[in-house]
């Protein structure tokens, strides 16, 4: 299967990444929006081309996994591409997946390509796990949890503030909020009460700390809602203790079943990831080679990770993971 | 859709409640090898018949699910009823089901029907999580526990020993070796430090219990490469506390991502439920709509989870799972 990966930010090295951990795979090429001389690959004797040339490598490429932003690059990106390649990207704007999901059919199924949005752990795999959860235990609620781990927006959000030269943030679960529906009590939770906020900033010489601190605790929708603590830390404690970029979090469903729904069961998955956009990558190589299959196979037109079968993921034959799996 | 069930054990009851549970399934009727006028079912007015007249009945129903045993039943019902209906089993001897699998591909594909074997939890549930960790962590290591959760294989174990009027195994997973995977130590773990086995026991009057002790913690395969621990209690402690049929337990996937594989990822997936049956036929009925509406698209032949694609499973249409959980 080959492989192209359009913009190499983190996510796309990320990619990159997870082609060398799939025997399977192989990068075609880069597709950038930079100076293609510029980009200097991780990997050796892979061509890298312009945005512009996309077109001209067209039969390059089994799938293409755009690696762009969701607020203004995929909503353009997926839609344009799905007329040349199989494509698959991880668009989380999540109320505007249906109008993405109507443009990227229409461009996959006119051009008999296949596209698969919204894949990664979030939307991806917990939405699958929600997906079975709310299947499987029909009476029931839903527990997403976030963390412990970086948020990209959030820090972002730190880094606009006056005063502030750098800064990341955690997004951290309530431990006793998880030990309340792990336990089967489901507990109605609040914003405040299901995630903790933990800034770690470094402030310009001189800056008004005190102003920052509070800037930060009272910014609506990022903070104001959340319990937040905020450390002043030096540059290179920041780079030391903080230059990674780890996540995860925790899917529950918990539900009833018998004939007076007299017992009780807790389905519970989460994730543990030392780099978010590695883990992520890794999630979307597996499905670029389900959908290449299912592409193979005549299927087109717009999915999602609801749509796959899960045996297409896999590189092994039927056989070998019903003896192997399952 | 009209689900009818072969068997009326702890299983057939169960797919009795979670159709009762799914507002979009009726329960058409069941069938018995016992006689049907001794069969008092819990939903009123749905016919129970003879398995000798299954043949006659086989417009009345969309999905049979069959619910007798791995050991003897399975291997010859879900062949045979496949010819008559689409079926659905929870075959879970492990090293025959490429055997049963082109068993019941045959009957189901000369007959046009489609058939799902090896449904339920594990196999089932963990087979999936299993087979979603390995296709998006290569490089990693796999983990099952079991528990904490009563085995029925052993607890008939201990009641063939002589001098035991009752008994009860409680499988239970080794917190330790738990915390270390959580912890993404990947050891390499014994059965032993794997699990370990709790037995309530309800002598006879005047049994050896020594003897009776020392038969359990020696039996092979069963307990002999266990830490087994024996508790002799009154048959009234045995039906108050040891009534239940709850289980459960953990499947891990651990690995790497990243250039130099420099990155750890723990994926963790865990069930915690009151009644075994209960949730293993609630899975049936989830599955059980899937494939109706698989062998309505003209699928046919045998199927296990790895090959249903999870929209399926839900009653929603595919703009609302992925409005709602996406």
């Amino acid at each position: 299967m080959k492989i192209g990966i359009l913009g190499y930010g983190n996510l796309g090295k990320g990619v990159e990444c997870a082609v060398k951990n799939n025997p399977d795979m192989e990068l075609a090429c880069v597709f950038t929006r930079r100076d293609p001389s510029t980009l200097k690959l991780l990997t050796a004797g892979v061509p890298v081309y312009s945005v512009a040339d996309v077109e001209k490598h067209k039969n390059d490429v089994d799938v293409l996994v755009i690696c762009g932003g969701s607020a203004t690059d995929l909503p353009k990106q997926t839609p344009e591409y799905a007329k040349y390649f199989n494509v698959i990207d991880s668009f989380d704007t999540h109320a505007k997946i249906p109008e993405h999901f109507a443009n990227v059919d229409k461009a996959a199924k006119d051009n008999r390509h296949i596209a698969l949005i919204s894949c990664g752990w979030d939307p991806g795999m917990f939405s699958l796990l929600r997906l079975y959860g709310n299947c499987i235990l029909p009476d029931g609620h839903d527990y997403t949890f976030w963390g412990k781990g970086v948020s990209q927006g959030h820090s972002d959000a730190i880094r606009r503030i006056e005063g502030v030269k750098d800064g990341k943030q955690y997004t951290i679960p309530v431990q006793s909020a998880l030990e309340a529906v792990r336990a089967g009590k489901n507990p109605e939770l609040t914003t405040r009460q299901k995630h903790t906020r933990e800034c770690f900033v470094v402030a310009e010489e001189g800056a008004d700390k005190a102003r920052i601190e509070k800037e930060i605790k009272e910014m609506p929708n990022y903070f104001a809602d959340y319990d937040t603590t905020v450390h002043f830390i030096s540059e290179e404690e920041l780079k030391k203790n903080h230059a990674g970029i780890p996540h995860g979090g925790f899917v529950f469903r918990s539900g009833k079943t018998g004939w007076d729904k007299e017992y009780n069961n807790v389905i519970e998955y989460s994730l543990k990831l030392d780099s978010n956009p590695a883990f992520t990558s890794s999630v979307l190589a597996a499905y670029a080679r389900a959908i290449f299959r299912m592409n193979k196979e005549g299927q087109t037109g717009c999915k999602t990770v609801f749509d796959v079968a899960p045996a297409y993921l896999s590189p092994l034959s039927g056989e070998e993971i019903r003896a192997h799996l399952l």
